[in-house]
């Protein structure tokens, strides 16, 4: 077996199904045996990620370790997680495992920069947006971040609960005109924060692709080319 | 943490991924919380089913046990395989672990039984028609199965192959004739005895699901059924 990607999902499951479809769709593959060896912990017992940084109930860590260590003992090689908001806890995830990590924020914004994008828009979880996550990174690499209004991000935040709720024609028209008063700020781009969002807004992407980053969509293309590369020095190695 | 349903995947990515897709959405939730905890692993280098059984090329048994004990020491309680082909070492497979396994062949043909379905057309692998996997266990239930003439049997394996490949267009123009021909020829539902098949397909499901009996469907169906009358006893049990 090649190198073996390990997928720390469930937050949601849906965000979890479009990571594996995009590995799968970013893979260079002519048969089953060209793709990418994946094993996904789709777990989703983890305590809610929003609630706990904004309302302080109980922490998703202590499971996220636990199913981290599932990937681990299955040998997995480099492990990522497709939900930009439990990222606030990707630096005490690493203290966990001795197992490569790829992070979702780094590399979105890492894009932004290689890009030379200077106005970028956020659509993400409130918690993701409270926590800064995305903006300190942003700022240290001198890129302006434009976030919703108060109000407005009230509203992200429901159309997220509303598609995991299942109900996407709701989390859709929730959604939409917050992107377009963003997109029409003035903002090159916006950033799709949430591993939700590409899913609500799919038919958007598919028509105008340049409006967004798709934090998911580049984390993992970067999993494909580490698993890639990593496969190139084991047989280097060998 | 609820009963763990294992995923025994790769064959392909694609069908995995469906498989996982179509859990969530046979899953009554309102919240990630409420998803069924799912560990899948997608390893595709097993080898090809499909020419172990037409040209005893290596056999995936071996691999596919192995990959069985990921699942196994993961803690999984049950374990399905979305491939209709490795259904022919199903029982060997059994023989290896002490998890409980559902078939999606048993499955999709006591679907067939309680429809009082009598005449049923198969679009499956040369290999799952050739080894008879659906027939023997149609006829013991006295249902009358149509299978394509050879020349179409090879267009619909060149077409799982050319979905494979990543090829979905050419996979579609090739399959969708023959499956003409056969509803044409008097058949109530065909059976889509091969999981990249709703895939290829996926189209004429939307417009007519009246037509097919998806087996990943009503395999996932019952995964959702064994799932809440297991955690049921769970519940009585404690």
């Amino acid at each position: 077996m090649n190198s073996l990607v390990g997928i720390l999902g469930g937050m949601g499951p849906g965000a979890t199904v479009d990571a594996m479809q995009k590995l799968i769709k970013n893979t260079p593959a002519y048969r089953d045996q060209d793709h990418i060896p994946t094993i996904a912990v789709s777990i989703p017992d983890i305590p809610d990620r929003t609630k706990c940084i904004l309302d302080h109930s109980p922490s998703p860590l202590g499971k996220m370790i636990q199913y981290m260590k599932i990937l681990e003992n299955a040998g997995a090689e480099c492990i990522i997680i497709p939900c930009n908001t439990a990222h606030y806890w990707f630096n005490e995830l690493k203290q966990h495992t001795q197992v490569e990590m790829i992070s979702i924020i780094d590399t979105a914004c890492q894009v932004i920069q290689d890009r030379k994008i200077s106005q970028v828009g956020l659509l993400a979880t409130t918690a993701t947006i409270t926590a800064r996550i995305y903006q300190n990174n942003l700022a240290e690499k001198g890129i302006d971040c434009h976030i919703p209004t108060e109000e407005e991000q009230t509203r992200v935040m429901e159309s997220i609960y509303a598609y995991k709720a299942g109900d996407l024609a709701t989390a859709h028209d929730m959604l939409s005109p917050i992107k377009d008063r963003l997109l029409q700020s003035g903002v090159e781009k916006i950033i799709l924060g949430c591993t939700e969002l590409p899913l609500i807004l799919e038919n958007e992407i598919q028509t105008a692709p340049e409006n967004y980053i798709d934090a998911t969509e580049e984390l993992i293309k970067k999993t494909v080319e580490w698993y890639f590369s990593h496969a190139h020095r084991s047989e280097i190695a060998a």
